[in-house]
Formats: C-alpha cells, structure tokens, sequence
C-alpha cells in the first residue's frame, strides 16, 4: 500500500498537531493535549527539534525504553509534572540496568502521554521512535501490543517530583500494574515512568508502528481543516487511510443528553447517551477513563479494542473523557484497532472481557 | 560497667531464647516469635551455625545492612513467608548497588524480625552483627536510632514470595516508609527487605549494639528460671544490668479486665486495662502495633521510647498485642529505652509526639 508521510524531525510548531491528534487516538483518555504539549514544547524551544526515526531506521543493537506518565489526570491538570521528573525516570533505569538507552519512544497515544517522550527526547538528545505499545489509550501498563508479544514491564523506574525511584523488576505484567499504581498513588498519583527495555527485534514484533507521524497526520489535518472551514471528519477519516487501522468511519451525530460518571479505583468509570438531532436514535457510550463499548439499542456499533472518538461536531476536536458534558454537540467515529491489538493475547490483555464487559470482540470492520 | 556475656555464634539451639528474648523486647510488636524461629531453626540446620559480630569487630570498609519483614502480623500467621524470600531482597539490593554486603543485622528486636537475619546469616554464610536499629519495635521503618543519626532506608529492596522485587531510592525515611508500606500491601501484606545499608562507622554512630546477646539471654533467663521455678522477672529485670538501657522495673500486675483493639490502616490499634488484685488500682496501656504508653489514673508510668512490655505473670513469657484478652493474669514491666533513642532527633522520629500522643517524653528513670 502507499506509505503515508512520515515525520523526520518534531519540532516546537508540530507539537500542537502532535497532542490534537494523539487526543484523538487516546479514544477519551491519554491525558490533557494542552498541558502535555506545554512541556514538549518548551524543552523543544530550549534543546532544538528532536530527531524522528522509524523502527526500520533502528540498528540491531539499539535500545528502546517507553517514557510515560501514570496517576489521575485530575491531578495533572491541578499541578504539573516536575522538572525533568521523566527523564529521572530513564536515567535511574539505565543506572539500574547499566546500560544507556539509545532512544525513546511513546508508551501509548494520547494528549499527553505522547508528548512526554518528545519532552525527554528533547532534554536527553535521544531520538524518538515513531511508534507506540497501543497505536490508542489504555487505562493499565499490561495493556500494551508488546506485552501481548511476552515483551516485560520490567525493570521499570518511576520517579516523583522530588528525584525519588522506584524500581521494579516484576514477571507478570498485571503485578507490575498493580504494584505501580500503588507507588503512583504514594507519590502523589502523578508519578513518571521509564519501562519496557526493548531491542529493535522486540519493536519489530510488537509495537504499533508510526503512529506519532498518524497523531501528527491527525491533528493537522483537523487545526487546518477547522481554519479553512473544509469537512473536518473527511479530512479525518482520510487521515487512518493506507495505515494499519482498519476502516474509520462516522458511528453517530448528535447531543450529549446524559453523563453518569463516578470515580472508582482510582479510574473514571461511566457512560454517555447521545441523542440524534430531530430522531429517536441515541447512542450510548460506555467508559474507563477510555471509551469502551458504543451501542445503539441492542446493537454494538463499536467495542474495545476498537477505537470510540468523541469529537465536537464544530472544529472535530477531541474530548476527553473528563470533559464530556450535557449539551455538547458531538460526531462520534470508530476506528478498527491495528491488527496486533486483535490477536487472541492481544484481546485477553485488552479485550472486552479484560475490563469485565459481557461481550466478545466484534472488529467494526467486519 | 561490667560488660555481660556477648554471643559468638547462634546454634539451633538458642534460637527460642532469642525469639522469645526478642519478643520481651518486641513490647506487644516485631512479630509472632514461634514462625520467626522455625524458619531460622530450619536454616540453621541445613546450614550450621552464624557466626555472631560485635560492631567493633567489624573492618572500616565492611558494608552491613538490614535484613527483616513487614506487613500484617496476621497474615505471617496464614501465610508463611517464601523459601529464599529475604536473600532474594538482600541479593536484589547487592545488585542494584554493584557490591556485596559483608555482614547482615536485625531492623529491630521482635520475635520474627530478630530471627529473619539469622535465617539470612546462614543461607548467605554472612556473618550476623550483633545490634539492631531500635532495641526494641516499631511500627514504622523510618523510626530506628540509625534514621536519626542521619543514615537513609534508601536504597532498599523488597522482594515478594514469587521473585519480584522492587527497589525505592528515597531521600527521605518517612516516604520510604509510606511508598514501601504501599508496595508491601500489593506483595500480599508479607514483603521481606533488605535496607540501611551502613559502613561500620554509621553502626557506630547510630546502632543498638548487642541486642542479639540481650535477647538470648533474656529469653535463656526467662526458659530457664520458668523451669527451675525461680523468680523469673527477678532474673528478666537482672538481665537489663550492664547494658545501654535504663531502669528496668516492674510496673504493675494484675488481671486483664478490658480490650478494646481495631485494625486501622493497617496497624493494630487499641488499649488494655490491667486491674490490681484485691483493690482499686488499674493501669491503661494505649498501643499501635506496640505499647506506646502506660497511665495508672493521671501518671504517666512509662512512654514511649521506654519499652512497656506484658508478660504472662506464670512463666513471664511476653504477650503481643495481638494476644492480649480478658482474663489473662499479667506482671507489666517497663524498661529505660538505651540513650541513643533519647535524642531531640530520634524523639522526632518516635517519641511520643510522633504517635500523636498529647505528651512529652518523660523518662521511666527520671
């Protein structure tokens, strides 16, 4: 198929197509666009572009970690990650392991956890991988494509804002989740990672390849398309085409008429009904921080790990789950997974059933 | 002063003296001594006897750390602890610090803590140094004389029964102590650590010198004279003589005439009131995990550092908090606390003040 554009280099101006796009990706979760992009950019205005390089541009004996944050977004949005706090992260795991990392790479898509990794790249002189261990959002650290390809968490660092580390070296990567949120939660649920060490054979098998160069791809195509005043959901949609996603497509139009959502372990957990404009017809869009299952009477438009966007029906942008909100006009598109988020391991780790739904996957492609 | 008997080596046989010594000075904490000895026993038969160091044996560049457990009491009781648990956290810790500890000690005296170095000293062939970092037990891991004295928890490894470990370099003990309190509850309530790790000079300044001895010769004195018929507390309160702690007296005997004990945040909070014989006279002990401090009307009898301990008034065998019940016939017996816990410093960390006790510090031997 005709390879799409692919990113050289990000620089302190791409990081806003960066974020929208990511958002997007991150089906409701991934964190904050604006307060990621912030950081990016400013260690970009102060290091320089960051270099971008494809998997395939990756040498044998490269070494790849995953930089990310994890904790309530809620916190985020109310005090900002610390100075240099990820990049503490990478160093106390190279010191662990004794060895240096040769580049950088995002853990999953979304507003803000896309960004991280260009913010470290920035600081650390590192190149960015374009790639990510979800090509989406997921709420939990097993739940990533190369997890499901036997790639471990561990050893894996987390930092706080004061300098002080944790390092696990765990076997199960549930235990590891498990075990991470805990520490999360003690550093003040806004904690910075540096996980899954992988050589350039273990991205080759499992990681969602270009998708930093489809979240930028994305973003632009919404912020110039909402300027010039074109069909921002075509430009969109064109936007997953000749890419490892399966078929995109609009699932619903309409007003958000009801939001239930209570904060439960740690994880904003409800659902939305969106009524059509002069019908009958709702959607309802059941989540996890992320959007997990779209249905419409009976019937399941669209299900994890698929992706379920909310987007406003204006300007086509992003809105994360904490901010949908009675009224807003809404255009709601599904995105059929990349294929490695649907083998049978890939689905037990982040399937419909591995967040208790009383269904099994029904690609929206089928 | 006369120094009494120091231990060479601990043989299998003197493994009940210990724990049961160590429980005395456990005062209701520092585990269950039973369990605590079958797991030391066990590896002390299989491996010979440990070979027992004072601190002013050791060399300048020895290099000794703290081997012991924490979590729920309760749950060490369900559930022993794994085979090779704390050597998996002492080796852990040797190899994110890149060199390998000489000698190993206790974190505390307690009836399981006291004896989980000594399994460690024989599984690993270190020798034991004869010292801990309280005297007695604590509930929390930054309150020990060393803490005071300037020296980190940090780096410190924890290991759980199925290999994991983490590893917390953390500036400072209190956090240490809530980020390995929350790791230790996702290993299942029953983690093993090796922490403090400590040059010869920093036992010097900050250790509770020979309380490995203290211990086993409490508990020989105890075993012995319940044996023969003697005067067990005439013989516990004569083996205080001759050591770094103060007065040692009995404070009150009586029958235990109301518990009242909850479980919060984990630890075990509660009081028991001990009614006199015969007459009026009552003394309340307040405790967390610990006896923290022991009133008869408006005085203050003894408080915390000074240890308070009940023992069963037959045989003087201690009785833990978690044992403690109406009816029990009970000779309390308060101890002087040894002066390296009576600093300003080390009363910060666990004076009465650092229990939220509304008292100051006012010494049993005043």
């Amino acid at each position: 198929m005709a390879e799409p554009f692919r990113l050289r280099e990000l620089t302190c101006e791409a990081i806003d197509d960066l974020c929208v796009g990511a958002a997007i990706l991150g089906t409701g979760g991934g964190g904050d666009p604006y307060l990621g992009g912030l950081l990016a950019k400013r260690a970009l205005r102060e290091h320089g572009p960051v270099r971008v390089l494809r998997i395939e541009e990756l040498e044998d004996d490269d070494f790849v970690v995953c930089s990310g944050n994890m904790g309530a977004p809620t916190v985020y949005i109310e005090k900002l990650i610390g100075a240099g706090q990820p990049v503490h992260a990478l160093r106390a795991l190279e010191a662990h392991i004794g060895r240096r990392f040769t580049a950088v790479m995002a853990f999953e898509a979304g507003g803000s956890n896309s960004a991280i990794p260009v913010w470290v790249a920035a600081e650390t002189g590192l190149p960015l991988v374009d790639a990510d261990g979800q090509g989406r959002a997921f709420p939990e650290i097993q739940m990533v494509s190369f997890g499901a390809c036997g790639v471990s968490a561990s050893p894996m660092a987390m930092a706080d804002e004061r300098g002080n580390t944790v390092i696990l070296n765990v076997m199960d990567n549930r235990r590891s989740e498990q075990i991470a949120r805990a520490v999360a939660v003690q550093m003040g649920a806004r904690a910075s990672f540096a996980a899954y060490p992988m050589t350039k054979a273990e991205l080759e098998r499992g990681a969602i390849a270009g998708t930093t160069s489809l979240a930028t791809r994305l973003g632009h195509a919404v912020r110039r398309t909402g300027a010039t005043g074109g069909d921002v959901f075509a430009a969109i949609l064109d936007a997953f085409r000749h890419t490892h996603y399966g078929a995109a497509r609009i699932l619903f139009r309409g007003k958000i008429a009801d939001v239930e959502r209570t904060t439960r372990d740690g994880w904003a957990i409800g659902s939305v009904v969106i009524n059509a404009i002069g019908t009958e017809d709702r959607l309802r869009i059941e989540f996890q921080n992320e959007n997990l299952v779209a249905t419409r009477g009976d019937r399941i438009e669209a299900i994890v790990p698929d992706l379920i966007c909310i987007l406003d029906s204006d300007q086509g942008l992003p809105i994360t789950t904490e901010r949908v909100r009675f009224g807003l006009r809404v255009t709601v598109i599904g995105i059929g997974a990349p294929a490695p988020l649907r083998t049978p391991e890939a689905l037990s780790l982040f399937g419909p059933r591995a967040f208790r739904l009383p269904y099994d996957y029904t690609p929206l492609d089928r």
